[in-house]
């Protein structure tokens, strides 16, 4: 009864504490594991069906099919190998009702084509981007989340629920926004880790090189460096690219000769720096001597406006 | 008197508060400005005379040339354009018992070079690698620092001299060396500016999504990924790639599809991460697809040593 009046009093009349899960790969599994702990009535589903023992000896209830685990409950999450397989394991399943959320991996457009898809099968529909790794999940402290795009009205309605495994951070009513921003950040994390390999493949022959000395002054350049991603925001958004420039891309360019020759003198190949190298070195033939990287940006999305 | 008390207590016999800086460049400047500031004597010579003026006003002396400058102080500091300008600008002039201190941009080899070639002609030699820019020096808050390596006894004779302008750090014997973190910590840069960039590139055609909500999850995100300095570095060093891996190569080279297909729907070139996607999928074909990303330093440096 005091849950009943607690739910009543902290959520909209359709939301309840149950949630239908189908994939149970280590993120799926992490998830559905956060909502039992949470108390949740969870129904999960896994194309292997040996997957859901450990969650069910946990509390869970496993479903014989994908289309009986969407009849379970009114909240559904997909949590699969990728949309290809989202649209596959629901192929049979009424989802007249249903509020599905598909955290599955997969691009912007993947994301708003499923999107009409279950529309057209009477589904709201909300897609999510996980900024998290399995150990993240069910850690608060860990700072993990899942940003969320597509129906407001879903968010709304199980936003208690969603919040459960790690953070949520709606991102608007574009499905394809969600994913959008998930492959961003992390194709940011790509360069950067490029980086670090570059970085670490200059240093480690040198045996008189420590690393233990030589990682946390990576750490802290890195670090040092951040505010580099507020200025480029800025001066996009002011179209000004050489306001407060204090490297300008003619000196950065005159140092790559530099870059390039410690690389071939430690024996490592500069493959993953060459090109930025030669974006910085176009935006200066281009005339734009003057200007920081922002402008960079630009010769990327080939049209000069994405 | 009270100077020359303060000297012998805090110096070794050889040092003095005196300094000759051969280049006057932004950096070169910031340097002079730093070491006038802290009442050191400076002589300053620049191949294009007009750049002394504005320190000569601040109390600096300028030479008529490279050789007066060497001439007139045991400590010389070259910050030239690059290391056949430090060759050209010395030339004529008397190294004998001179301490010089290149901070000029180059690589390893070209410091260990100069540094033979400064031991030939008598002097001591130290190489420098500025971790700075020009507005962080005489800001010790800042953070900013100089690499240095190659004589101890230079350095120790004249690290208080060398403390000026920014903070020291000093990294051995081999001359090299100074040259060859610089490198690497500002290559790591790079690849995270490359990231960055492409990261704006996805999203800034979108009208909805906001650069200035945008923005610090980026950084946050970049920031929350630098513990993988540290997890690359201590893989490197017990050669054990799989351990404490979260996300494996496997996985990750699965999401490249996701990757690269967002890029192209936003209108954004992939080529700044494809090499790293590249040298992932190459490890993986290698049968590593339980590693995380550490092993790609091997693939990097051709002979798997570096």
């Amino acid at each position: 009864m005091t849950d009943n009046i607690s739910d009543a009093l902290s959520s909209s009349p359709s939301a309840s504490r149950s949630v239908s899960l189908l994939g149970l790969g280590a993120m799926g599994t992490a998830f559905a594991r956060a909502w039992l702990a949470a108390g949740y009535s969870v129904t999960v589903w896994n194309r292997t069906a040996g997957r859901a023992d450990a969650l069910v000896a946990e509390g869970a209830t496993a479903a014989a099919s994908a289309a009986e685990a969407v009849a379970a409950n009114a909240l559904v999450v997909t949590c699969l190998l990728d949309d290809a397989s989202v649209g596959a394991a629901l192929e049979g399943a009424d989802l007249t009702g249903k509020d599905l959320v598909d955290i599955t991996t997969g691009t912007p457009a993947q994301a708003r084509a499923r999107g009409e898809w279950a529309a057209a099968r009477g589904a709201r529909f909300l897609s999510g981007g996980i900024m998290a790794v399995p150990p993240m999940v069910g850690v608060p402290e860990a700072g993990g989340y899942v940003f969320y795009s597509g129906s407001p009205e879903l968010f709304e309605t199980h936003r208690a629920a969603l919040a459960v495994p790690v953070g949520t951070r709606y991102v608007g009513a574009n499905a394809g926004h969600a994913a959008l921003q998930d492959v961003a950040l992390l194709s940011g994390m790509y360069g950067m880790l490029a980086g670090i390999t570059h970085a670490f493949a200059l240093v480690r022959g040198e045996a008189e090189i420590s690393l233990k000395e030589f990682t946390p002054l990576l750490t802290g350049w890195l670090m040092s460096m951040s505010p580099t991603v507020e200025q480029v925001a800025a001066q996009l958004e002011s179209g000004d690219y050489t306001s407060d420039v204090v490297s300008n891309l003619a000196m950065q360019v005159a140092g790559v000769k530099t870059f390039v020759g410690t690389a071939r003198e430690q024996g490592a190949s500069p493959e993953l720096l060459t090109p930025y190298f030669d974006l910085m070195k176009r935006r200066l033939e281009g005339g734009h001597g003057a200007e920081g990287v922002t402008g960079l940006v630009e010769l990327l999305t080939r049209d000069g406006n994405g």
